[in-house]
């Protein structure tokens, strides 16, 4: 198991999370990453109320920073890169290779994230809006463009530039669970099976274990458990 | 002057937009970053309508699409990190610096556009939609929310990361000429002056005079122009 408390590469990860956002957070990419490489990290757990001082580490006060002996970054994009230069598994070494991969990074979290993103959140954390449901279907039209256009790259490909599974893949797979977990992949059978081939890796599951496991140990406590 | 019809780096583009997106179409950081490293390049101009097939080279049908002799790639943050690797300028050599430049890409295109972005285009393209109205305090919210995470950050430093401005703060600028458009960076004024600073640079104002002549120079006729 790479969660080793000596390691040198931490990450700061929530100590708890409400249901709804299990396996979505975003260290999840990270520790997903750390397996696939095989490296060693530690985990420096944090409450949603943040640190003081949090933010001088995360401008945007999120998780996960990243830190070793020689970088300290927040971005999970920006992570995935650092972890992917001393992982040729997951990073190929020829110039189209590499940026074609770090392409699939950048498409997953700008030209598709926010679009799913902010769909799901009509769902959610928008739903008591007035203008949520009126602003579903605008919504629900981004949104669909985006994966119709994804899917149709996909094609009947295993990964997004054929037989290899990189860092561009794993990046779109946890962009793309936001999705299903809103019900957005309904439509798209080829998009839905890219999920599934990325969620039955080994390191994908030991990542997601890692994670939820942290939640389940610190459950808070029903009110007036202590009595 | 970059453009060279026989350089071996092609940029795509669009042969014209409307008034409203002169100057935020995203060749413009392409073109910016080839104007700071001082690379060639040539235009390949697409109509708005898209060429057939184009969606091959650009799976999200957008501008621009890179190449040269060694990668075919989209994605502006991926061509800007390409370009990067070709001038020390835009990119330090050591681990730490060039990993926080590409954290503050990374930051532009995840954690600040899809939020500023979203917000200007309730003033535009959401703008006669019933719910457009409504959804402003919200999405006001978090898009003040990031901008003054990230003023928070800048301070009273010149570029993100101190003295030295790298593709980072070259992407950032972009996104924040976003918001400086449509208004939202009234009440940061650290942040309007980060971008002035931007702006004010010589290969900036190259490539925005590049981008604005083309638009000009492809301007449609009125209709009965011809008679």
């Amino acid at each position: 198991m790479p969660i080793n408390p000596e390691a040198k590469i931490e990450i700061t990860a929530f100590r708890w999370v409400p249901d709804g956002a299990h396996g979505l957070v975003k260290d999840l990419r990270v520790r997903w990453a750390l397996e696939e490489a095989g490296l060693d990290y530690r985990v420096r757990l944090i409450g949603l109320e943040r640190p003081p001082g949090y933010s001088e580490e995360q401008a945007f006060n999120q998780v996960p920073c990243f830190r070793d002996e020689t970088v300290q970054i927040f971005e999970s994009g920006a992570i995935l890169q650092y972890i992917g230069e001393k992982a040729e598994a997951l990073l190929p070494r020829d110039p189209q290779g590499k940026y074609r991969a770090i392409q699939w990074i950048y498409a997953a979290v700008s030209s598709v994230e926010p679009f799913v993103q902010f769909r799901a959140l009509l769902n959610v954390v928008f739903a008591d809006q007035e203008w949520a449901e009126p602003a579903k279907p605008t919504f629900d039209h981004f949104a669909r463009l985006r994966l119709q256009q994804l899917s149709d790259r996909l094609g009947e490909k295993q990964w997004l530039e054929g037989d290899r599974f990189t860092i561009g893949d794993l990046m779109m797979v946890t962009v793309l669970r936001i999705a299903d977990r809103s019900k957005q992949l309904a439509d798209f059978p080829k998009l839905a099976a890219y999920v599934k081939r990325g969620e039955s890796r080994p390191a994908f599951q030991r990542a997601l274990g890692d994670q939820l496991a942290v939640f389940a140990a610190n459950q808070p406590q029903p009110e007036g458990a202590a009595a």
